[in-house]
């Protein structure tokens, strides 16, 4: 610990957060000290808790304080589909707005030699043992289309490919509602070319 | 501690922060866990420390870990004027402001007899001792244009009056670079009644 004032510090550290700049801590210390000092406390446990036992899932590897996460662990789940993402905010984002029922895998980021991220980095390994395991019938991709998360769905769909496991690839294109003008034009020219019979 | 998943409770606790809502909690709480758990651990850290050591000084009752602030103990400030702010924040406001070197004095709201705030919750007695004291000449006073700002300051010019200590009170006016179009009509006319020969 340094010795500057603890205010001073507790503004600094508030600044890990993102999106968090000095205006911001500064309001953000003044508030807990003066009119949430609970909310203070509180936050500070559950932090210093979730920063020591938060972990990987063992199976899908996503965020989680157990050994096998809730969603892995729920035998109500369809256990042939399984879909891919790229970061446990995926996950929540498709619980949220879909009604999807299977399990997930969690890559954890996607291929990027340059940065040193590899297929290891990644977890393929495991997910190549999960799905040696037969009991997936279907991957669904949900990797992001930038040239990475291409080359990731790529790799993946073609070690799927080797074990005869089915793939598909969640449906890209016009944002519903938007309007063509505003749509920006690598999104325009890929929903032109994927356009589909009516 | 509840059993809803740690994420879950950490994405609520951070919620306590002013302006941050679901989404914001989210994000930051990904964020922590997969990008700076060390900033996360000393965030934890540094808070729980401040919520339970940082009371209020002795002498200005602004926010410290210390008995007296190090405003207050600073002999190199001059002892003759003090300011009199609604909060903390105002005096790391003025600091930074100004080049102001007298001391403080914090009032931690303003006079509102219906939400139950005196002159005694405002600390007036330890003010009115200093000020029986004799060392300050004069008392600036830098309350809110609010009419229990205004009611505060009466209060305290009054009980200034009493003891023969000389209070200013800080201008208000048109902001600088202000477009008077822009103004609200209740500075305007506040500035158009206090205008002064040049």
């Amino acid at each position: 610990m340094s010795d500057a004032p603890l205010l001073q510090q507790l503004i600094e550290a508030l600044r890990c957060l993102p999106g968090v700049g000095p205006k911001s801590a500064t309001r953000m210390a003044f508030h807990i000290l003066e009119r949430d000092r609970e909310g203070g406390r509180h936050l500070a446990g559950v932090l210093s808790l979730a920063v020591e036992r938060i972990g990987n899932c063992s199976r899908c590897r996503t965020l989680t304080e157990l050994e096998v996460c809730r969603l892995c662990a729920n035998p109500q789940r369809d256990q042939g589909t399984l879909c891919v993402v790229e970061n446990p905010t995926d996950v929540v984002a498709l619980e949220q707005a879909t009604s999807y029922d299977g399990l997930y895998f969690v890559l954890g980021g996607r291929l990027s030699p340059l940065d040193g991220i590899g297929p290891g980095e990644l977890g393929m390994n495991e997910l190549r043992e999960r799905l040696l395991e037969g009991e997936v019938k279907e991957v669904i991709l949900a990797t992001t289309t930038t040239v990475e998360g291409e080359a990731t769905a790529h790799y993946i769909a073609q070690m799927a490919g080797t074990l005869d496991c089915p793939v598909t690839r969640i449906a890209h294109g016009v944002p519903l509602g938007g309007e063509l003008e505003y749509v920006d034009s690598g999104t325009l020219a890929h929903a032109f070319a994927g356009r589909q019979r009516v």
